[in-house]
Parts: structure tokens; sequence; C-alpha cells
């Protein structure tokens, strides 16, 4: 393979609200400064290459329908380099810094562990080649769900061995993320749940999870990996319940195990809306918690129940997930990583390009409406306002514990029947959306 | 109103499996001893107050459908003792010796919180003579979601005065309750959440609620009270999101804010459904965290998508619950609350009876077959061989966070490919129906 | 109550997209014209009475918040013409020109139906003289679910006076509709259904309704009303399954007894999400079966699993709402009826204005939008030109009923492997998304 | 492969509910009589080839974890004949005398139709001589989504090429559907859908589709099948929306297009609560529409988004079902058939036995229970109780269509206040799980 991958598709130039041009960016101008920062640091967008290179249209009910020039249907090394290539083209003309990797998604799986190792070793030295001095890993992380071995779960499996396995998987994963400058480093548990409590030891399980993560701390701090760890949390699917069910429960057990202080979340909308919440509730969550450390940037279909990968095309929701971001000060060393896929349906090249162009300008459309609200001033306003009476000596008090229930009670006597404001919700979506 | 409630209605009695009156016990055997514990003390059944008798079947669309023939359609203190009585009379023919309320169920609210108190202690006099010394109060509560005062919420109110009226009302209500000798104290925050989050500032609601927290545990020491003091998960309804999200999200809030000790979960099944859980994940979940103190006893409806509040029927699902008390050790000094409501359609005295009835020996049928199948013993040797190659020194040595990544990498290359058994899901699922 | 019912609010007036001012219109502008049309007869605005006017702000866990300064707390005869009053000074200064009631909301019930019927005669005079020539009853309707003796159902009830009693409840309620020049008159069943399919005879059930609606075809017919007949679907809530679930189901039902002639369908926002289905997907499902009539314009959430009745804020949703009405030629004599409320915690008499400009113009806003797409053109030649293989010569007689299986087989043998573009869906949402 | 495929496993035989054999029936004893018929007339089992013998464990998230000894890993043609030897010796020892399969589940693909039509002959030819005069086809479908060819729909797709290819393999379908004796032929549409309604032109589609059963029904005729047409409806997955949503929508397509007398309804569980309803709704809708035709006997996880397919455990659910199946006098010609999956997790070949002897059993147990009910009578009675002011004269003439409104009001004001008893429902699922 000779040559460009994508040889009818242009460098990705910005071209303005009024471009009708599908190959160019409308909203998203990497250079230009929102809120002091440019946007490209604003978002640090990041390729899913499971999604892009490896994504294959097959769904439960169907069979592969992405057949891309430069696949020849095998999963041999060659083609893995091949791939490879082809992904950091992509990136180039995208005009996209960062990517993401599972370990086997980039090298095959030899008969053997030492071969497999060996695999991956080869591909990450082309890929640190590739990578040069301009695109960097957002994270890398390990498959421990595709194959059989791991059905039962991975760091929760009943049998042992396959505990010993995922954890020579993971210290692997962990070196290749390190040497090649990853910013961080993804648990993301697709198997660590149940299908069935009837055949579970819930307890069990969940302390295996533990001693797993303690583990890959250590193992962190001993090959001196400076990345974030992070957990991303996902209800259910494939599991019946997944252990990390959402931001609140994975925190739960960051805390009982005493992990809250080596981990953050990967908060991916998609999984938000599984689980029952909005997106913007989990990352506000995650955010409230101080966990809120990169963002998975996808969307579902509120009348779908399973996980469908889209790209988040919707302004409204793309300008709440900013707010939290602005909020969060940023998410680096974190980014949005793409963890989106074509729909099944979408088989030409150039619909790569047109899905990441069109979820890049959504996110910056979110960018540039948040900074508005945040210029406008009047949501946040309302906010405030909401609990100006805690910002009195009182409400202090309140705030800083001094206040018991009898010095409340006496207060609430003296006072009487309190008056209660209109909550303005109304109003408050009024502005919202005025803004969009 | 003088003499019987229930004219019509004699003590309910066990008749065994064959009996077709359904005035009658068909597998609920207070004094029968099942694995080792007469069954009411496995049981500790509780009638809940509000829904038997202050539930007026309305709905959203619906006015009042029950015309209790005690009632006279006022709140007068005078019904208010009336009514006390009828449920007292109720709990002797219907054989349960606990009962649960909430202050505002029991009597009416006066002008000012002084005359509302003095309505309370009013009420509660005549509930301690009515309660002798055979029956008990399982818990008490403080009603802080039906006044428009509470709208924005109690202890998340922005309104710094509704945070000490709401404190103001606990504070009562914990004392009334320690005065009937209450086992337990529940918190449900009904409007502990948010309708939108672009009018709230969930930090600082969090925030708040904590600092509340806190002071009741602090009363509850001052005033001596014994009882456990119970948080009340519940995902949404009234509220889009309530901050009690579910088990594991009220264990991560304890956990934060440094209240683990000091509090347990009253676990509900339909508010478990409603969070996207089955029940018997939440009482798992509970326990395993160290916090199961109380099941409040109902069941949804799979296709409805709010509180049905229904009398639980299923026998299977009653055999998990049982599944899970009999691992607890039992409920003590919890139990199973029947917060569960007649449907709005169901207008007889009797239908009363017959509900709770159903659901006492729904109930106690789980216990007898969770009893069975401990007994037979086959579906716990199916879980305890799926861990086994855990409990050897290897496995021993993992669970106790002795085994590092460099270690299990050696041995995962020493074994090779781990072969992986069979989950026997579907062997686990006709063992546990036969026995039902 | 002499004077304004609104003292400080003016008319309200459009100021254009970059006005602040909450009380003025930013893109819905009356009498410009869109599309060859102006912009209030694409939308054909009507407040809901009840709503807007007998909302209390009740919830099922919480009493009313809403103390109109109109009000006195009671439901008499001078109440109900005194807000009368008020909703037409409302629909005046909101400059919107419809209306719509059940018989109860604006009258308060007797007695004896008769005394019941007579104080509708007594509102209903009045409400023609506010009317005057300005004013529009988009529809009337029945209220068949508030009062306990359609606990059962209305048409639908085991009990035949019940069905004798909704049937007197009907006639009169399209009596007065065809007296205020009523331009539609619905149904909607929040009764019609079922609550458990254990005690119910759905099959008898289903053919009562068909009877009862035979009756109100022939009455109409009788009395000359020229109005539309229309069927509101809506899942379930309050029952478990309501007949009328969505459109299908309601074109099925008037199907199968032969009344697809008589009736349109209502079609809700909200109520189509309660059923699985996104609005768009109602809306054209009734378009195409030829029986889309009206819209009460509302969404829900996409989190809740009960009718949340919110005003529409989604510009997104807007735009593929007004793609309906586009295509299919606007609504009249339907309209755009503002099923919505506002949130229990908004208690402002701003807040009602405040809602109606926000849900108007966000309508306003998708018109325009839609208008867009038209213009543009883009989306709708990809749609076109996807199906294009069927516009040809085979095609047509494939579309004419005249290839059967055999040639079919000829041609695909003849043909050998399809060829199959790519769907396009990402760009397809890109250009939607661009115009937004 | 000589000699058994399944040599462990013995005949199944009944061995009554005290066994603890996994490889007994405890409830399912094929000859003995239930309300007058054999239980395996009223049953009827079919085994789906697909799961049993294609499933291989695979999902959106693992690779397969089947492999079963008499498989090699590839798609020939000796082991399509292979499988089939085994799915024949597995009904021998199961004790079933029916089967179902799609066309490629049974018979590779060639490189052409012609070729594949040929693969297929030959292993029909196989299954003809392996049938004897033992074994019957409940029923034949055609696999009209996985190729990739069929990503946009087979009917539906916009493609006329693939409409033709569609039609060609729908044809030789049911031909050797014809050829094997089947009793029945489905359309499960699993392609017939949208994924988006922006790329969509429904109503052409849905036209498409209607053109399509026309074809099939006058094939039908002109081969001389004497089975019945059945369409399976099902609400989505994998398209967002299928056409086929559920039994009503169904109906009402079949009724439009002039259809309604030439197909019936295949109805499964897990379809039926995806369309938020559940599997006895489902089931009472066919039947009252005239059109329950066969069950896909499986069932979902409440808690769960997506299609299960697991073999029905639930003995309440399972009594329902039979209830609907003996008010509609039995489902012959059409049947049971499994179309349920072994977990992913279960990989013993005994596992494929336990799954069906459990499924098997349980609706057996569900017979058995429905017939209780049935003799006892007592629910029955309570239903009929209910109606019962309708089985009189102006009962009848309601029914009739010859009460209008006029003579119903006048007998309303004649009434007065109706009536309106409780609808003891709780009673009613009292005696409903007291039969279990």
């Amino acid at each position: 393979w000779d040559g460009e991958f994508f040889p009818g598709i242009p460098k990705i130039k910005y071209e303005g609200p009024s471009s009708k041009n599908p190959l160019s960016f409308k909203w998203y101008n990497a250079e230009e400064e929102i809120l002091g920062k440019k946007m490209k640091d604003w978002m640090r967008f990041s390729v899913a290459f499971w999604h892009t290179f490896r994504g294959t249209g097959a769904d439960p009910f169907g069979a592969p329908t992405k057949l891309w020039p430069w696949e020849d249907g095998t999963n041999s090394l060659a083609i893995a380099k091949r791939r490879l290539r082809a992904n950091f083209e992509f990136l180039e003309k995208l005009g996209v810094e960062r990517w993401c990797f599972h370990d086997r998604d980039i090298a095959p799986e030899g008969k053997t562990l030492e071969e497999t190792n060996a695999n991956l070793d080869e591909v990450v030295a082309l890929a640190k080649k590739l990578q040069g001095n301009k695109i960097r890993l957002l994270w890398g992380t390990a498959q421990l769900f595709l194959h059989p071995r791991y059905m039962h779960g991975a760091a929760t499996s009943p049998e042992l061995s396959v505990y010993a396995y995922a954890a020579a998987q993971v210290k692997k994963a962990m070196e290749v993320t390190h040497y090649l400058g990853g910013e961080n480093y993804v648990f993301w548990g697709g198997r660590e749940g149940y299908q069935s409590l009837l055949n579970t030891d819930m307890e069990r399980e969940l302390d295996h999870m533990a001693r797993f993560m303690e583990a890959a701390v250590a193992y962190k701090k001993k090959i001196g990996f400076k990345g974030i760890l992070l957990i991303e949390p996902k209800p259910q699917e494939p599991t019946k319940h997944q252990y990390d069910w959402d931001a609140a429960t994975s925190a739960n057990f960051l805390r009982k195990y005493g992990l809250i202080g080596d981990f953050k979340l990967n908060i991916e909308c998609n999984h938000a809306t599984l689980a029952g919440h909005s997106c913007h509730h989990e990352l506000e969550t995650a955010r409230i918690n101080g966990l809120l450390g990169n963002i998975d940037a996808n969307t579902g279909d509120p009348q779908i129940g399973w996980d469908t990968d889209q790209f988040l095309m919707d302004v409204a929701e793309a300008t709440l997930v900013m707010q939290s971001v602005i909020k969060n000060g940023g998410l680096a060393p974190g980014g949005f990583n793409f963890d989106a896929k074509l729909r099944r349906e979408s088989t030409d090249v150039d619909d790569l390009f047109i899905a990441h162009i069109a979820g890049m300008d959504t996110l910056a459309r979110g960018l540039r409406n948040a900074a508005k609200l945040i210029e406008d001033g009047s949501l946040n306003d309302l906010v405030k306002k909401r609990y100006s009476s805690f910002d009195t000596e009182f409400g202090a008090a309140i705030e800083a514990g001094k206040a018991d229930f009898e010095l409340l009670e006496k207060k609430a006597l003296e006072w009487g029947e309190p008056k209660v404001p209109s909550g303005k919700q109304e109003l408050a979506e009024m502005i919202f959306q005025s803004t969009l």
C-alpha cells in the first residue's frame, strides 16, 4: 500500500458557519481563543482507533459492512501496521493530535501471551515513530472483554488463572502506554459484572476487583508512569450489571477500598443515559467528587436501550457538556476521545471524516455557546440568587457545621412559615435555549 | 365511633396452602420455626400508616376513591385519633406487631409549628397507650415533601429558612419516635434532588444535606435514641434526580461525608427497579456494604416508569428477597414495612386485609423456599465450586493483596491459556425455579 | 375582581433574536410569512385551560403550590367565571387566538348531572361572549378520568351505568363545543385501559369503546357539528395500558371497527416518548395514515417514565415537528395546543407568560429552520436520491403491484449481487444540525 | 463424525416434580392429558435451529464461546449436514417433534444465488430424509438481515435490486418450507425499519413492504402451500424502529393494505417486553384481533433494553401465556418455538439440554396451573361478575350498537350517580398466585 490512504480527502480546514462543504469545519477553529484558551486546548480531541479503524459495522443481527480499501480481510501483523499508518494519516488530515487504543486493536493476538506481547511491541514501535512529536497518546487500555477467556470477567473472573492472565495483560498495556507517552490509562470493565446473581458471589468479585486495582496502582508507581488512571463507568451491556455502574457507584467502590486518590473517571455520555442519567448529571457528579478526568464523547438514542455510540450532534447537549468542562477548568491531562462509531450503513471512506467533523463541530459550537452563557451572566445570576440566603452569617454557620437541631428549631420557631420563591425553571430554560 | 372498625373481619388465622379463604394465611404461620427462628421473627412485619390509613386512591389524573366508613372528610384531630384506633384494630386482626408513620400522617398540621407539634404530641400520647406492650414502632419519619414549603427540597432547599424548618421538624419526629420506643428512624428525601440542573447548585445542596445528617446524628446521641438511622434510596419521582438515587449512590454520599458508620439503608423493591436494578441487586449491594437495615416491601410493574407501590405477589422475587435477608442474619432491629398501597380501584374495606394477607403470604412463601434452597444445597454448591480456584494458597495470596502484577504475569506465562468452564446459569435457574 | 388579572404584563411583542427581554418574542412574529403562509396560520396556537388555569402544582407527593391571586380556594361558579376572564386576558396579552378545555375545567360539577350541565351552560355563555370574533375554540373535550365514577373506565367501564353517564357527558360536551364554534372535538381515554389483565375482559371493553365512538359519530352528524373528531393516543398513565397506546394502535382500532374515516389523531410529543417513539415518528405515522389532525405541543424528559408535560424548548425537536407539519400542509382545522404545564416550583404569575413565550418561540424557530432546510434542499435531495432506483419503469411496476416473485427472481438472477451504497446518516445529521 | 453427537445424554424422561435429575422432566409429561388434550398437543414444541445449532455465544463485545465438538470452524456443506444430524438427534433425545430454521442457518451461502439455492436444496433433501414421519417442520423463514446487502432493509431497501433479491430468496424459502411439509412460514423483518427518519421515506418503504407481502400471498397460492403466513412483531433492534413494532402496529399494517385475512402473528415474549408490553398483553391483543398464530417462547430481562432471548423460567409468566393459548383453543397449526439461546457463558453440551428441559418444564407447569385456575373457577367468576351489568337487555342493546347518545343520556339522568364497585385486583392476584 503506497501513498495516501485517503487520496480524495484534503486537510480539513475551518471555513465558518456559512460553508456548505461537508469536509470543512464550521465551528471548530483550532487556534481561536475562547475564554482565554485555544479551542484545541479546551477540546484535546482524540480518535478512538477501535471504532474508526477496527469497526466492522457488524451488529448482533448483521455481518460486517465496512470494506475499507486498505484491509485484506485478515488480522495479520502487516495489515495491523498498514491500519496504523491509515490512522496517522487520518489524524493529520482531520487536524486531531491525539489517539486512543486497546492493546488488541492495534496488534493481533498470537498463539501464546509471549507471542502476543511480541506482536504488540512490534506495532507499538511503529506507533512511536508515527507519533513523532506532533501526535500524543491520550490513553491506552487493555481489551479484557472480547476473548472467551474473559467471558466471566477479568479481574472478577471466578477463575484464578484468568485473573492472573488479565493482570499480565494490563501490566503490558500499562508499559506500552508509558512507552508511547500516554497521558492516561483507562479501565473499562466490560465483563466485570454479572449476568445473574444466582451463580455469582458479588462480594468476592468486588474484593478481587479492588485487589486488582491496588496492584495496578502499585505497578504504575513502579514503572514511573505519571498519567492518570481512569475508570470508565457503564451500567450494563454486555453484562446485566457492570460493577462500575455509574459515576456514584464507581466513587463508592473507590472510597470503600481506599482507592479514591488514585483514580479519576472517564465519563461517556451514552453510558450515562443507559444508567438513567443525563450526560450532564454524570459529568457534574464526577466533577463534584473530584473525579472528572476524561470524556468519551458520543451520544445514545433516547429510545434505544443499548449502547449506540453515535457521534454527538446535539448542540444543546454539547453546550451542557462544555459547561461542565469549563467549570472543571478543562480536562487536561484528559481530553475528548471520540468513542463513537459510524452507523453500520455508512460505508464510504468519507463518512469517517464527515462523522468526526460533525462531532468536533458540535462540541466546538457547545464551547462557543457555553462561553456566551458565561459572558451573558444571567443564568449564573439566577442560580446564585437562588442560594443567596446561605450567603449570610447564619448560612455560613450552617455550612460550617455549627448549627445544631436545637439552634435551628429556635430559628424556625422565630421565623415562622418560610417564604419560598419560584424556582424559575422555564426562565432558566429560555435563557439557555436563547444562547444556542 | 363506637365498637369495631372492621366488624366483618375476624382475626386472620393460618389455614395452610389448601385453604380457599381469602381472609386466611396460606403460608404465613407466625409461630412456626424456619431455619431456627420463628417466621414472625424473620419477617418483623409492619403496616405503613400512610398507605393503609391515609391513602386516598388519588392519582395524577384522578380524585380520591377511598371513602372509609370511619372518615368524615376532614383532617381534624378527632379523626386523627379515630384513624389511629382503626390502625391498631387492623394490626391486631392481621396479627402484625409493628407499624410505621410520618409525623404528618398521624396528626394534622396546625397554623404554626408550635401548634403542629402540640397536635402531634396529643396523637402520640394516644399511640403510646394503644401500642401497649404488644405493638412496637418499627420506625418513624418526618414528612418533608408534601407541603409547598419543601418544593425545592428540605435539607437541600436553597432557602435557609426551609432548612431550619426541616431541622425543627426532624428534631421533633426523632423525639416522638424515641418516646414511642421506635426501633429505627428513616430519612426519605423525596424532594432532596433537582428538577433541572440549569437552576441548581448540586454541590452546595449535597454539602447542606451532609450538614443536616451530621446534625441528626448528633441529636440522636443527645437524646439517647438507640435506634438505627436509615436512608431510603429512590432514584427519582417526584424529582428528576433524587440524591439518594440507589444503594451505591447513598453509600458514596455516606462515605464522602464520613457518615458511613452512622446510617444504614432502607431498601424498597419498587425504588430498586426504578433505578434500573433488580430488588435482589439492591439488597445485596446494601448487604455487602454493611448497610442492609430494613426493607420497604412492595413491588413495581416492569412496564411502568413510576412508583406503583404494589403489594409484592411474585413468589420468585420474594424468594430472592428472603435469600438476602437470611444471608444478612435477619433484619432486626429492622423489618419488613409494607410500603404498598391498595390499587386506586380497590375500594372495599376487606381489600385492605386481602392485600396485606397476600403480601405477607408471598414473603412467607419466599422464606420457605429460601430455606428449601439452603437445605437442598445444590445451588450453593454450584456457586462455591465456581470460585474454588481462589480457595487455594495462591488464591489466598491474591485475596490478601500479596500478588503484584509481576508475580501474576509470571504465573500467567507459566500456566498458558486458561481453561474457563461453563457458567451454568440455566442450571442455576432450573434449580431455583424447581424449589418454588 | 376588577380590572386586569395581569397588571404588570404588557402585550407580548416580537423583538427579534437579540432581545434579552423575557416578556418578548425572539422568533415568533405572528404576521411574518414563511413558505407562503403567516406564522400564526402555520402554528394556530392554543392555550390549554386546564394546565394554565387549573394546574395547581400538585404532584403524587406534593400539595398544590400555585396560589394565583384571582383564586379564592373554592371551585364555585363565581370563581369559574373569574378564571375564564383571566384566560381571555391571558390569550389577548400573549397574542394567542385559540383555547381548549375540558368540560369540568371550566365549570364545577353539581350535585346531579342536570345541575352540572346547568353550571356548564352558564359558564359557556360567558365564554361565547368573551370569545367575541377574535378568539376561537380549537377544541373541547369531556373530562372522563378525574371523578371516581370513571375509575374503571368511561366507555370501557364494566358498569353499564357509567357507560351511560359518560355518553351523556360527551353528548353535552359535543354540544357546547359546537355552540362555541369549536374546530375539533377530542377524546383522550385516560381511563380506557386496564390496570391488570387478571380482572379485565379486554375484548369486551374494546367492543364497548367502539360502540361508544360510533354513537359519537352519529351524534356529531345529528347536531351538524362540522369539526374533526380526534383521538389522542397515550400508552399508559394513569392506567397500566391505555387502549389508544400510540398512533398505530389507534389506527388499528379505527380500522378494525370501521371508524377510520371519522376520526383523526391528536398527537402529543410526551405521549410519543412514553410509548417508546420519537415525537417525529408519531407525527409521521399519523400523517402517513392520513390521521394527523392536531398536535399537543409539549415534551417529556428522556430520563423520566411519566408524563411531565413540559413546554417544548428543544429547537432540534421543534424543527422535526415542523417538518411533519409542513409535509402535512399545515394542521388546520387543527393546531398546536400547549398541553404543557408550569413546573410545580414555578409559582410566579409571570412564569405563565415566560413558559408560553418560550414554547411559542421554540416552535417558531423550528418553523424557520424547517423552511431553511427546504430552501437549502440538500437533505431532501439526499433522501430522494436514495430511492431513485424505484423511479424507473421497473420500480413503477413493483410499486403498482405488477412484479410477482417469479419475475423478481428472474431479475435477481440476471443482476447478480446488488450494489448497496452508504446510507449517509451522519451527512444527513450534519446537514440537519447545520441548519439549526 | 460417526455415532452419537450427544453420547452422554439419555432420552429425556418425565420423572415428576420430586426428581433432582437435571436431565429429566419434572412437569412436562408429553402424553398426559390436560383439559382434554395431550400436553404435547397443547405445546407443539419446536427447537430453533439457529439458536441451538448456530448460536456462537458472540455478543457485541465478545467473540464466540461455543466450540461444539461436531463443528470444525467452517461453514462448509459437509459441516452443514453434520449439524443437521446433530439437530435431529437432539430432537429425538429431547422428545420434541418440531423444528424451525432460516434458509441460511442450514446451508451456506454460495458465490451466486444459483449456487446458494443449490446448497440449500442439498441440505433440504437430507432434512426431508431425517424428518421421516416423526418430525415436522413448524416453520421455515428467510434470513433477510445478516448479509450486508440487506443493511438498509430487504422489502424496504431503497435499492430495487435488493428488493428483487429478497423476493427471490423468500420465493425459494417458501418452496423448501412447502417441500418439507412446513406448517407455517414466518416473516421477521429485522431490517424492515429505519435507523433515522432524516434519511428515510417511511411512507414509500411501507408501501414497498405491502407490495412484497401481496406477492408472497400470491406465490403461496400458486405453489399450493397451505401453511399459515406469520408476521413476527419486534419493536427495534437491530433498527431504531422496526415497522412490525408490536401486534397492534402489525395489525394496522395488515388492515391498511388489505392483508388482514392472509396473515397471523408470531408473538415473541421478549419482543413484547421490548415494546413496553407484557407478553400476556401481546398474546391477548393478537388473539382478540384473530391473529394469534404461533409463540416464540422466550423471555427477556426486565432491566435490560435489548433482546436477551432467554429461556422462559418464570412460572407465573408461563401460566399467563398458557391462559391465552387455552383461550385461543391451542395454537395449531402453530406451536411454541424456542426462540431462546444459551447464555454466552454456558458452554457445556449438556447446557443445551438443561436449558430446553427447563423451558419446556416451565411452560408445562404453566399449563397445569392454567388448568387449575380454570377448574377452580373463582378468577373467571370474578371477571364475569365485573361485567354482569352488560349481561342485561339494555347491555345487549348497547353491545348491538342500538343505544344512541340521547337514549344513554336519558338513562343516565334517570339512574343518577352510578355505583362503582371495587375492582378487586389484589384478590385476583391472590387467587392467581395461590394457584402457582
